[in-house]
């Protein structure tokens, strides 16, 4: 039996954390009791998307990982429900900030850090004010579900990330983010985009993939953000087992995590890589 | 005015080879006819997919870059019709046979070689027996249409072929590629897959992306194989601007590259790499 059930959520935030965390608690529930065994929360659940303006004041949202009530808690759920629990954070370490997740085991263990390799900017995404880019390098965690690697938001555009995480043995890609409008440009909607190039990743490394999107409307000085959720979860050769529209909610998919590590292996791909032309990647 | 229109081709190949280049130069007429400038043919074109199975008696299918009668046929046309044409040939050099594919500019002149990187091999895609892996790397070729990046058939599946490319400068990502039926598993159908996979390489590097595959069935010793055409062009987010069945055809497409190129920049993935952390896609 190697079935393994797995849930994206997707939420909005307001200005209240206290009520996000609520929120973002009782989606974990509504998962776990769908069956869910490991469930991935959107990218900076705590708080409305700060990223999106540029002000010093939000500096003040970040908490080093260590000694972490959000975390806590929610270690402390993963536990009680015994799940796999990504938890996207703000991190704070020393006098650097970094757009973090932290892995919460099924057990409750916090298994480290992975600081967001790939920060972008632009209007409505000013995430080059507030982050530097992760000093972690990619990783991959071995769970009680299995090895997953997770990436957050931008780090999903780029196919790099990806290739590494399954070149470490990733059997699950999870990607928290937080996606919508374009303040410069109301006609672009990158929701296709978007969906197509994970897909791509699941398919070209034959690995399940899950991408929680924030939703919903943040009001801002000068405009609007609206996230447009579209959470999904896809298969190993990058078809959509299914995905979510702009409501709040949680969807969920099962999973034959050896059915896809076989057919991984037997296609043939990372037999046939030819690491030596790939050097043009690294300059 | 930035419109450039391109066309994809698939065609059945039988025995009989100088059948199977009037057939070729018939697609390549029609597509230019329609106002194609830049016209992609399948892989291997000029003979049935002899790879599907282990014949010594094949290698004697190849033949030199130099003093090449079906280049020389074929650079002849792209002259005559003012097309680019990439002419995927199977290649002799020494004692060493390569898959190849010829860059013929709009001109007429040979632009040169490249050879394929990933040689796939399994049932029904014997390409490890033929063929050494290329030893040329990857490359772009400047032509009367602009930088074009052509990898082969299985070198779609790596998503580094086609960042490299792209890195490189291209402003199209071509693929000539002949696949069909898996012999060993009747079930397997790869196609949406294969399209998948090529998709996300036109989203991730926000580059047009072409691809030309064999259709229609031959029959070998033990098994038939039945390749599912299916050629496509894509747009700069993965988008499918159209999309062939299984019929032998032309398909073309108008495409913005000035717009496309735009749209690459403007999206900041460029920008935003982090070489230093993919040193494991090297190793």
């Amino acid at each position: 039996m190697t079935d393994l059930t797995v849930a994206v959520t997707q939420m909005s935030c307001g200005p209240d954390a206290a009520a996000n965390l609520d929120r973002a608690e009782a989606l974990v529930r509504e998962a776990a009791a769908s069956g869910a065994r490991l469930i991935l929360l959107q990218e900076l659940f705590e708080t409305p998307y700060f990223c999106a303006e540029q002000d010093y004041g939000h500096l003040a949202l970040a908490r080093p990982f260590e000694d972490n009530p959000v975390l806590a808690r929610f270690a402390a759920l993963a536990a009680e429900l015994r799940v796999v629990l990504p938890l996207s954070f703000f991190e704070r370490d020393g006098n650097t900030y970094y757009n973090s997740v932290a892995i919460a085991d099924a057990d409750g263990r916090l298994l480290g850090v992975y600081r967001k390799t790939h920060i972008p900017n632009g209007p409505g995404y000013q995430e080059k004010q507030y982050f530097a880019p992760g000093n972690t390098g990619f990783r991959v965690w071995d769970t009680a579900v299995g090895r997953i690697g997770v990436g957050i938001c931008w780090d999903q555009w780029f196919p790099e990330c990806a290739r590494a995480m399954a070149l470490m043995g990733a059997e699950l890609l999870l990607y928290p983010t937080a996606i919508g409008s374009e303040p410069q440009d109301p006609d672009l909607n990158s929701e296709a985009h978007w969906r197509t190039v994970m897909r791509g990743h699941a398919g070209a490394n034959l690995v399940p993939l899950l991408a929680s999107n924030r939703v919903g409307a943040e009001p801002w000085r000068d405009f609007e953000m609206r996230f447009y959720g579209g959470s999904f979860i896809a298969g190993p050769t990058g078809e959509v087992l299914g995905r979510m529209d702009d409501a709040p909610g949680v969807l969920t998919a099962t999973l034959d995590l050896d059915a896809a590590r076989r057919q991984r292996h037997e296609w043939g791909v990372f037999r046939d890589r030819a690491p030596h032309h790939y050097g043009i990647l690294t300059r």
